[in-house]
């Protein structure tokens, strides 16, 4: 048997064990955890200086660097937000329907997790930490596979998780940290069908290719995200000029970050001018169509590209429309499925617009920048789901369990012809 | 562009229509395509008789050419489902919970559709109207790709359903029938990940295997229902023989019946010959395990492949635990994750046992037979999933949808410093 199907086995025995734990017992493994991680800070920076060193002396500089890099207030971060999925709601064991048939039986929703889930992710260390209590805390298993990069890190931390799963009598098992980082081991642990219910890819849109392009078993991933702010003809301007701004500046490199301006034709004579002073005030390069160059001097053409493009830095896209429907056109033409805003003061607008659209998040009068787990409150987000299924949209520790049905009788049968007593 | 793709493509476009329907048109959709099922009978009848007389001279007969025959009454019937499914609720818009956060934002849950369905089926053609119906209930566009035994009343069964669609101004492509049957075909189709959104294979392992070894989309499925009845020691005898006969005997060839009885050893010498006694009534082949072949003779032994067979069949395996615990762990090395039964009147036993049992379906005191959509009260089934992510067990309407996020504020901005008004 190879080497990671060994170790995934492991894990999955150790997923049985997870999956009964009570709540208490869970909170307490998490609270240790990160008491854990505040007491060895010291040896998870030395393994991260070696990790720092061989990246220095590859090259990488700068943000990338900065990504990958700890200090103890990092650290302390990481165990601050293990100790706060401690105290969120454990999904498992949430009864979320029950109904009573004719025939008596009663019939319940109950929710259960998911089993063992792969977490494939990139440079950022914290990941480890974060994903590995998230996942424990819904009861499931974990295997982490980290980048190259941050490898001693990653060891580090998880051998301290690791150790805590031990004093606690639970198998190390259940949260596995995948060492062998050929590609085709990452291909074979993705191909365990038997054995991984969930991958989770976390990272470039490289790597996210990569795995659905190999797994076979279930991947819940997104892309990117194309996010869309449309100024209706009603909008309240000064309203739509703070989220544009906001949508835009306030973190341009993440995934809920506007890419687009769609205006209302009716608007854009009046709308266009303060938005583009505002966004050039904050270093913002605009790329406008036709109709909309004709109101805002200087601005170079959006070709089709632009519009399709997750920018992920101080470009905007701009485009004027007709009316809701043509900017409804525009976003299923060139939207990614993330989150789309409706700036208006018009009730069927907004109820068109969040009938037409089928994006993951719809915002009505609300930045885009909203479109995170923590602000939607689900507490903590293991990532975004673009994908239509199982969840859409920001996952917390909900979307990492499943709803199972149990039932209760007393001896009823299908067929009652079948019954002898 | 192939083919496939053309089709896939206009029927993604349709789901856009039908993401927008409210549920009365999709119900009067559904009431036409019924009314059309009666009323064209005859051609639909046509249609099948050529698939009978293909299959005939192929050889095929018994129950196979029986599951592929139609006639007025199975029309009929056919029609009645779909009218049955007309009235189910429309999950599409149900707002599943509703929070306001701190900062003035609500935050609702809202089910949307999927969007594009695959459905692989085989032989029976009522499977093209019923999923067909499920899937536009609940606001979806489907492409249907059944078996070539039944292609021409495949065909026939589309084209009504799709003249309803036309005369309703709904694109024909809403429901997508591929006629084109070459697995490579089918291959293709099953990589369009970026047009569909789901595929469900229903049939025999063979064809889920092949589904999900070539498929590039989500897939949901079930291989097989080894489904276990525990009789626990303090099991009422009487009510654990009615739920084994009817488990068994009821209609063995389906993945709810029962393959295997566990009983605890302590009630073994009085149950296991009163349950012999009725299944051997019943015709039923037992293979036991040794100790159970000292209470009950002539019966043969049971090896580790039937514990793990789904036997379709009247045949069953028995084994005798020495407690719950050991029956908890034949099921979790032996089951398929389906459904599984314990027969106790202790509580204890009953938490225990749906603490650590993670099948799709538990079900106390009641019979196996009763895991289906239609029994657990979601009005139809479009299959069971035994893959524990997005649904798990029966699959209705609701499980065609996915949640997603309809955020409204006044104004809220993530960084009220980019705030400029």
């Amino acid at each position: 048997m190879s080497d990671i199907r060994t170790l995934a086995l492991a894990c999955r025995d150790a997923a049985q064990v997870m999956f009964t734990l009570d709540t208490e017992t869970k909170r307490k493994l998490l609270q240790d955890m990160a008491a854990a991680l505040d007491a060895e800070s010291e040896s998870i920076l030395a393994a991260n200086a070696l990790d720092l060193q061989q990246a220095s002396s590859k090259g990488v500089q700068g943000a990338m660097l900065d990504r990958l890099r700890l200090d103890e207030a990092r650290v302390a971060a990481i165990a601050n937000a293990v100790r706060e999925i401690a105290t969120l709601p454990d999904p498992v064991g949430l009864v979320t329907r029950c109904e009573t048939r004719p025939n008596g039986l009663s019939v319940e929703r109950v929710r259960i997790p998911l089993g063992v889930i792969a977490m494939i992710y990139e440079a950022r260390p914290n990941v480890t930490a974060d994903a590995a209590a998230l996942c424990l805390m819904a009861g499931n298993a974990v295997i982490l596979r980290g980048g190259s990069e941050a490898l001693h890190s990653n060891v580090a931390i998880a051998n301290v998780l690791r150790e805590v799963l031990e004093r606690n009598h639970v198998p190390q098992a259940a949260l596995t940290l995948v060492e062998d980082l050929r590609r085709e081991t990452m291909v074979e642990l993705l191909q365990l069908s038997d054995i991984v219910d969930l991958a989770i890819p976390r990272g470039g849109e490289g790597l996210i290719r990569f795995v659905a392009e190999h797994a076979r078993v279930p991947v819940i991933k997104h892309y990117k995200g194309v996010c869309h702010l449309f100024v209706d003809a009603t909008a309240d301007e000064a309203l739509a000029l703070d989220l544009l701004v906001d949508g835009k500046t306030s973190r341009p490199g993440v995934c809920n970050a506007l890419e687009t301006l769609l205006v209302h034709r009716d608007v854009a004579a009046s709308f266009l001018p303060k938005a583009a002073q505002a966004l050039l005030h904050h270093g913002v390069e605009l790329r406008g169509c036709e109709r909309s160059r004709a109101i805002v001097a200087g601005m170079r053409a959006a070709s089709d590209d632009d519009y399709a493009a997750e920018f992920l830095d101080l470009i905007l896209a701009i485009r004027i429309v007709d009316d809701l429907g043509a900017a409804i056109g525009h976003i299923q033409r060139f939207g990614s499925d993330h989150t789309e805003v409706i700036v208006t003061r018009d009730d069927r607008s907004v109820a068109h617009f969040v009938r037409a659209i089928r994006s993951a998040v719809v915002m009505v009068n609300a930045s885009s920048r909203f479109s995170d787990g923590g602000e939607l409150g689900l507490g903590a987000e293991i990532g975004i789901s673009t994908t239509r299924l199982h969840a859409y949209g920001p996952m917390g520790a909900e979307a990492l369990t499943v709803e199972r049905f149990v039932v209760r009788g007393d001896g009823q049968v299908r067929h009652p012809t079948s019954k002898l007593s």
